[in-house]
């Protein structure tokens, strides 16, 4: 399989990130592209449109899981489109199908990818990301990167088979 | 329809609570079904069964939306058992099917069914269940709740349409 | 569970059925209802709508599965709407969610419904439904009715556990 | 995007076809590799198998739209694993991201696949598949080719946007 070369990293983000976050998510995509691996994204714009810009700029490969069934509602960036037609239901896919996942700020969408991932056993890397807390305890699965360039390091390294 | 009278309210929890959780799931299910509710839950065991018990032992009516295709693996308490086959994709209808959602404790893939309510405008009343943040601020989207009683209260009273 | 004294059965079909089907359609919800079926179906218009109708009418349960993820889009005569938000790709949980499947005439998406419940060993009546065929030999897996009673007297019959 | 300049087209079948069907569905893959499009299929065994086994042997790109969670279980000439971890009501989404679909053969998932492409309005060709009936009136909908190539000439004559 391809991806016994390449690895497979989901970066998740909201559709609606600041500029800063924008700007973040597009240099993961580049950084990823550079490290050769495959990015996959929800396929819309926001923090995905951001990354797959970013990767495709450096002629990475990009695949996004677009909740809808029309395939041309991907960003422009996106060069496979996966129409699932299954909603946000499809949040779970888009982390499960990657072996690590990078978190860039994020809505309540984001949320849900983060659990999607943490319960499959996938690892989470957060940019200006959730914490979450049970008990008064942070739980601090969700692994924290200063920049860009680290996100990406750490996501290759702890990337699961 | 029936649910212009009776509402339709959300249990979620994981499937391995503490026997305090459990507890507290029970009574959470007692008063929703005294209190008219129907209860919506992910119909397996743990928080779910607790719940689905309690509502059972008052008369009422429970739900169980199985991410697995064979309904009868639904908890023993679930009288309407809906075999989606579609896994943990299955957080978002339980939550989607409700009109508010009660927390109990928590697991990574309660956290993923409070980011599809809050997404969604479905209010989330918690017990003893994840608190979230972004940049060091918490997030006071999830409503908390002192016992099972006053988590049914708040949930009947911000049911939305 | 309720559903080891009542039966659950799911009538499927279009969304836009000739007149003669509608009423087809109503008569079988009227007859499960008689018989203490609950009806499941899609909670859309047409087919569904009819049979929840005709069920309602008999002071019988009816289940709605709706791909969209707002409850209050079901037909009016739709007790317990389930939002699933995954879109047509629910067709698998309405047969899974049955013992027995009713086609009442039918659309594609019927056929996708006859697929999901035969793979699944789910018995299907059919009532001016498709017939399919390999290699020039009609597949006999539908089980042709001739009318609304003889159909629900057939799923009743043949209904799996 | 991608897309613009080359073809997403599915071949769908079951995981046990016959050897006749099992070499027809490599010839597919085969040819719509020489033709530059991208296969996508449901990524497991049988006809899925054999169409990736031949486009990859002629190095063309492959896509497998799996129904479990574990991206390794795809087949060892999927290229492009996504997990949806949602069963069988992936076969939606097989069909939906791809512009024409190849049936080889085929079993009663097949059949779904057969009823998402047609009900979505994308073109389907049949190879010793389904015939579909309503009325005693063949719906000449799947379009029969003869041979491999035919069918792949079909399929990229046929594309929809």
């Amino acid at each position: 399989m391809l991806e016994d070369k390449r690895k497979f990293i989901a970066v998740i983000g909201g559709g609606q990130p600041t500029s800063k976050e924008a700007k973040l998510a597009e240099k993961v995509g580049r950084e990823l592209a550079r490290s050769g691996a495959i990015l996959v994204c929800g396929g819309l714009s926001g923090v995905m449109e951001a990354a797959c810009k970013g990767a495709s700029a450096e002629g990475g490969m990009t695949i996004g899981i677009l909740p809808g069934e029309n395939r041309r509602l991907a960003n422009p960036h996106v060069q496979i489109p996966i129409a699932t037609g299954i909603g946000y239901a499809r949040n779970a896919a888009v982390v499960k199908s990657a072996q690590a996942v990078i978190a860039v700020g994020g809505s309540y969408g984001t949320l849900t990818e983060i659990g999607y991932a943490l319960q499959t056993g996938i690892p989470v890397i957060g940019l200006n990301t959730w914490t979450i807390s049970r008990n008064a305890k942070q739980d601090k699965s969700i692994i924290p990167a200063e920049s860009a360039a680290e996100a990406v390091a750490i996501a290759l390294e702890l990337a699961v088979d």
